[in-house]
């Protein structure tokens, strides 16, 4: 592991709920943008002519008329900057791009503009995303083909139970600041304690099947004798997961070895 | 997998060199900011009266004289957000932290306050760095805990050769934009397909391998002529990695188990 002083990125996500965002451009790279800000609750606007759209830019602007207003025209002028919150160019032509980069910073809009990483406020990553979880990868410019090798690792690594758990131990928390409201202080640290004591204790999956009942039970049993019951303790059943057990390998290995030889042994007795 | 469209973030790597960040407060939530923003090239302003420091906070203030100017004092008014590229409020007082959200909103600065989502322009996440590599790990507001147990997973996933290749990847990216430059067009293709091509065939501990002259020959011998070199034709040399092979556990346990039982038969044949 390198020295983390220096040389890096700020990675933070982003909230765009409510907020204007212009893409210049149509293309692939265009494509990939306006997926990645379908995440969040922002509005687009779409400006390029008809002719330079790929058919999933299209498919974008015919499926969501409600999040994307398109425009089927070239960049105007820097009028188009007006209300913009973020503007992003997706351009062939980099000195079109490099205009409307400085325009944006006249106007103090962060802007990103593709394949001129030295033009950029923020570069986009590698994503995953599995509801409310979201991984980003980013190798600070030094090429999607190395964050695609990442994420094709990390991706290998979930289970796929993340975003349930996350969701489940988000809505308990919620609960929670229902049953003991109020921003920090003391009862902050007790309540950010006892969530941190629960996710210790209970595995992944469990956390994964937690019920409305259970979560009753939890903070009736749990929180208000400031412990954390287990999860059958609250009416919790699962069912065993054999591929998480990482000795079942060679254990099946074990026996066939095993079943062999004798049939081996068996064989040459007769 | 949940669906991509709604609720989440944009996850950006913000690039923040010779910007001029604000930090009000300085316990330990203002010492895990400095820790984010070293990260970066920024000039760090912290404002907080001395008794409310936490150790960290006074060890990197003191560490790093160059990058951090520190106010021994508590927040004075709108004055101090002169100046600033983007404000982070770590304060046990939720009132002067909303207000600071607000005065830099009005000011078009971009602003997170601990604890307080709903204000917050942008969410830090949990976050793993190795060299140029930046993975972060956002579950939307839904508790760090979460992120944390997901943190630990990917880590767990990694190689760890994975900053030095991508190092050793972007080395040979500037080497082949020096030796056909220019940006877009069909240039710019060929020589993203060919990095492409490249790290598709040739393996990660070969790409975090690659030395001076191995790039050279891979320019003169693979760009020139348009194809991949293997990473042996180049002259590179590796020694297996035995902790990689999925099938060396059920191997094992399979002779563990051929040896037992033929034990078992030569002492009952006695």
């Amino acid at each position: 592991m390198a020295p983390t002083v220096g040389g890096g990125s700020l990675l933070v996500a982003w909230q765009l709920k409510g907020k204007n965002i212009l893409i210049v451009g149509g293309g692939e790279v265009a494509s990939q943008r306006i997926d990645s800000l379908l995440t969040t609750d922002a509005h687009l606007v779409v400006v390029s002519p008809n002719v330079g759209l790929n058919p999933r830019t299209k498919q974008f602007i015919e499926e969501h008329p409600d999040r994307i207003t398109y425009h089927d025209r070239s960049f105007s002028g820097v009028e188009e900057l007006d209300a913009m919150d973020m503007v992003l160019t997706a351009l062939d032509d980099v000195e079109l791009s490099r205009n409307i980069c400085i325009m944006s910073r006249n106007a103090h809009i962060p802007v990103n503009a593709a394949d001129i990483p030295d033009s950029c406020d923020f570069y986009f990553g590698s994503q995953i995303r599995d509801g409310p979880l979201q991984i980003m990868i980013s190798t600070n410019g030094n090429g999607p083909r190395m964050a695609n090798l990442v994420k094709r690792k990390l991706q290998k690594a979930l289970s796929g139970f993340e975003g349930q758990t996350i969701t489940k131990v988000g809505a308990l928390r919620t609960q929670l600041k229902i049953r003991a409201p109020g921003v920090g202080g003391e009862l902050g640290k007790r309540r950010m304690k006892w969530m941190t004591n629960l996710c210790n204790a209970w595995k992944e999956e469990e956390l994964a099947l937690m019920d409305d009942t259970m979560m009753q039970k939890l903070l009736d049993d749990g929180w208000e004798n400031d412990c954390v019951p287990s999860f059958s303790k609250v009416g919790g059943s699962r069912r065993l997961n054999i591929s998480r057990c990482p000795a079942i390998a060679p254990t099946l290995g074990f026996f066939a070895g095993a079943l062999c030889t004798l049939l081996v042994v068996l064989v040459r007795r007769r």
